[in-house]
């Protein structure tokens, strides 16, 4: 009788799990073990934030299945048939014999465990900075659950009132909206000049407008330079530039590094990125050996780059097409990434899809053309939600590269849609008709996604002549002769405007007055309304009568990040 | 000097007022000119069953731009440069002369315009029965802004006690739902057997159950025989089957055809779907004469079939290409519809894309597989909702034809990824992989979309053996031996279940029990759960066990649309 496949997979969090079900799902009778260093298993790490936050306080929804049963190795042993061993470190992989050696961290008994196949899935580290103070109590990452323990009872126990994120990233974001809501005095830290560095500096800046908006305090540009401490205890962090800030609590999001030590020491290949090296079947350079989730590098869809991408729901793909393959042989694939994400900032939702402008540069795209858009997600009488896009086209091809997306409104459908229109290699032509979902309650008539298609149409035949704010911030700080022309009407013009001295003519009186703009026809004109729609419109007359230097400033007030009259 | 180029737009309400707009920004010096019969111009005439179920009050809403300008003449003229003719009747084209006869519906005045090139967007006409008693009073449709003011009042007066809806497709489901929010009892007749025919029966279904919740009755499988009234009012209706149903105001909504006198009466080619025949670049048969919206046939890009696709979005875009070719010569194309549409019915938003079975069938796919999912669309710690869709692919090639989904969760974001991968021709590999913006506030971690494609995946190579609702129903009512297994917790079967003598095996338990399943391992066995994910490990359970006959409930007791125990 032929023995059962052994497969052994090293790692429980998300991968892990998943490659051990789908092996399951693949062979009943394989016997299949998930070794787990930590307590858990199978953890909605993602949620952590959440469950920080107060959106929930039941700390078991984190572990639990669906339906409420807590993912134990007892729920692995009877619903999957899988032996989960937690709190089980593996010390080291013999490829030769085939087997890996333990050690039970509560007894340190150690033992070897055979495998036939073996799936590495040990996610990732957090990184920490390299500075004085780092040891001192009140400093923590937010990527186990006891980090998860630890900052939740911080919220509960409401003693905590200055803290610090260190990195204004993804994690760090969500930490600085979960501990906002908890009463704390919030810093974000962040070293590049920017927060949210998958988005472009416009729309990044839209964001930290809003995270300031709501109270919490941003420095950009500016490194952590050390903790400081009394007694073992943290009081505050001192900045690259000398700043002191007291605080109580520091949370390090200053990315992760994965997990390679186990794989380095076994003389598996691992990537430039420090990433375990797989191929498209999450195969590792030793054949026995797959690998996924954290761990591991990642093709890069669109630019053929191997990257780092340390995503849960790419954990859980990569983890189900190593299961599988791991019972059947090399057969399912992984096409790899193209660096979808998105996160929830207070009222504000950010997200990006493919290349931004700045990585398709580094990528070496270099006729690139961009465009911001600024309209609602659904029609004004359905309170809908503004939303700010930046599109990234290549010239040449039409390839949509990048989208990201940034507002109170409906962005992930937004980002979905880029997602999809990336993944389908589609050029600007083939979305801008596009058949998708329209009713009042979810979309305009021309949904955002397209009404951005039609403005990078509209540019790329070079009939919409954009600026962004930024150029036109440039342009002002320098003091450039510039005109500003703001197209809306008087009572609108009450409530917001730019106040940086633009003249004020309504689109309707524009064709009329024509005789109040500067007769210089070379003179710089840039055109704009709320959203830059009558901009635009503004700008065609202007162009039919004769000015030759008029350009329309992209996304409108409403993408305008700088400071403003009102 | 050469002339201005003129166009004349005959149509004010949607695919007209985009088809100006544009060919204005194509061409300023154009002499532009829209003739609209009715009062208003550019309406957004989805919003009214919104207005009507008090969503929001101010009627302008409807008729305003996003920065609250009301779009009458004056803001053409001034805005757009546009001469807008509103209560204008167009009678006939001249395409010898290339002029319009018009007449002024107060007056009764009549000219002839001229023009260079013609767009018609002359929209459509509700379908009214042609029953006795169809001129009595409160007898309505819901198609114009003088129906939306009508019902609007209705609702406001607050005198009208029962109302029937004939017809239970989109716009008989909203306007279901925005009589009943005003306190109306409401009875929703349909002659098909389902409401929302584009989706298939068992979701449909499900929509009809939640309508039902809500206090609505539905009536399915029986026609109008006669609108019943004294002294001119009316007071009931008559059913096909003789059954009367007294009630003060009927909506009629039962579809709408194209208006084509002027362009049959003109010589214009018209379809056999009754709509004007366009070619992609929404030209007519006279080459000076474009037609787009409501009133004309669309090709099916999937079919390669014409259809009529009355919907508002379309009508938008296929002015845009109209209105720019109109200026620019046939430059931009239309690439047609593939049916995308949604609606929100109470608590739930239906929607489907592409192909239902049904439609598959009839349009000659013979071999085709489905399947239904049911997941949550975002975790429950974070509040997530339920979502149910069913997937259509074409078992050869295969390619998604199309996906519908219901529920209470997003169900837009899911129609839009479907909508996206159906115009990409994505084959389902090509999406069990896709990389969407996962974060806990937005999906799962495996995106309901992707938990669908997975499950068609296994079903493709014959992993999952499912069966629908429909199908078991009808074992059971035919009395057909079948042995129904609940795999879900001792607590969940308390709360919610079937009753349809199944027998309930937790997951975590089935492999100790399997002497309690009929020992014939030829025995129909139809595994289930909430949503079939245990449903289905346990049918993989009971396969590797030697039975034979196994099948996995789609959707599992989420999916259920029939009477269930509790």
């Amino acid at each position: 009788m032929q023995q059962n496949k052994r497969i052994v997979v090293v790692g429980g969090s998300a991968a892990g799990p998943k490659a051990a079900a789908r092996a399951r799902r693949m062979d009943e009778q394989a016997d299949i073990t998930i070794i787990q260093k930590s307590p858990e298993l199978s953890m909605a790490s993602c949620g952590y934030p959440y469950y920080v936050g107060g959106f929930f306080d039941d700390r078991n929804q984190l572990l639990c299945t669906p339906a409420g049963v807590v993912r134990d190795p007892k729920f692995f042993a009877n619903a999957k048939k899988i032996t989960a061993r937690t709190g089980t470190e593996v010390l080291s992989i013999d490829r030769k014999k085939k087997t890996v050696r333990c050690r039970d961290m509560a007894s340190g008994a150690t033992d070897e465990v055979p495998y036939d196949t073996l799936i590495l899935t040990t996610g990732s580290t957090p990184n920490m900075p390299s500075i004085p103070g780092v040891e001192l109590e009140g400093i923590t990452t937010l990527q186990s659950m006891h980090d998860a323990d630890y900052l939740r009872k911080i919220r509960d126990e409401k003693k905590v009132k200055k803290a610090v994120v260190i990195g204004g990233g993804l994690i760090g974001i969500e930490t600085c909206e979960a501990l906002q809501l908890a009463g704390i005095e919030i810093t974000v830290v962040e070293m590049m000049p920017q927060l949210l560095t998958f988005l472009d500096e416009e729309l990044a800046k839209l964001v930290e407008n809003h995270v300031r908006s709501k109270g919490a305090h941003v420095i950009t540009g500016n490194g952590l330079a050390a903790f400081l401490g009394e007694k073992g205890k943290l009081t505050g962090i001192k900045l690259a530039n000398g700043t002191e800030l007291p605080c109580e609590l520091a949370v390090v999001a200053i990315g992760v590094k994965p997990n390679t030590a186990l794989a380095r020491e076994a003389g598996l290949t691992v990537g430039k990125t420090g990433g375990i090296a797989v191929d498209e079947y999450m195969q590792t350079s030793d054949p026995a050996i797959y690998a996924a989730g954290d761990c591991v590098e990642t093709l890069h869809r669109i630019t053929g780059a191997m990257v780092h991408a340390p995503y849960g729901d790419l954990a859980n793909l990569q983890g189900r097409v190593a299961g599988e393959n791991a019972i059947l042989g090399n057969r399912a694939t992984f096409p790899g990434t193209i660096q979808t994400g998105i996160c929830k900032v207070f009222d504000f939702t950010a997200g990006s899809t493919g290349l931004s402008e700045r990585n398709a540069r580094r990528a070496g795209y270099d006729d690139i053309v961009t465009v911001v858009n600024a309209s609602l997600d659904k029609p004004g009488f359905m309170s809908g939600k503004l939303l700010v896009s930046k599109l990234v086209v290549d010239r040449k091809s039409g390839k949509i590269l990048g989208a990201q997306c940034v507002g109170p409104g409906e962005v992930a459908k937004q980002i979905a849609q880029w997602a999809m229109a990336i993944m389908g290699r589609f050029t600007i032509d083939e979305v801008v008709n596009a058949d998708l979902p329209y009713a009042p309650p979810f979309s305009l008539a021309i949904d955002h996604f397209i009404a951005t298609a039609h403005l990078m149409q509209n540019k790329l035949v070079g009939r919409l002549k954009g600026i962004t704010a930024a150029e036109v911030k440039k342009k002002l700080d320098a003091k450039e002769p510039c005109f500003l022309l703001d197209l809306r009407g008087p009572d609108e013009y009450e409530v917001l405007r730019l106040g940086l001295g633009e003249t004020l003519i309504p689109l309707g009186a524009l064709r009329k007055r024509l005789a109040e703009l500067p007769q210089d026809k070379e003179t710089p004109i840039v055109c704009f309304c709320k959203i830059s729609l009558r901009g635009y419109e503004g700008a065609l007359v202007l162009e039919a009568n004769g000015w030759r230097n008029v350009r329309v400033l992209e996304g409108g007030i409403m993408a305008w990040p700088y400071p403003r009259e009102k």
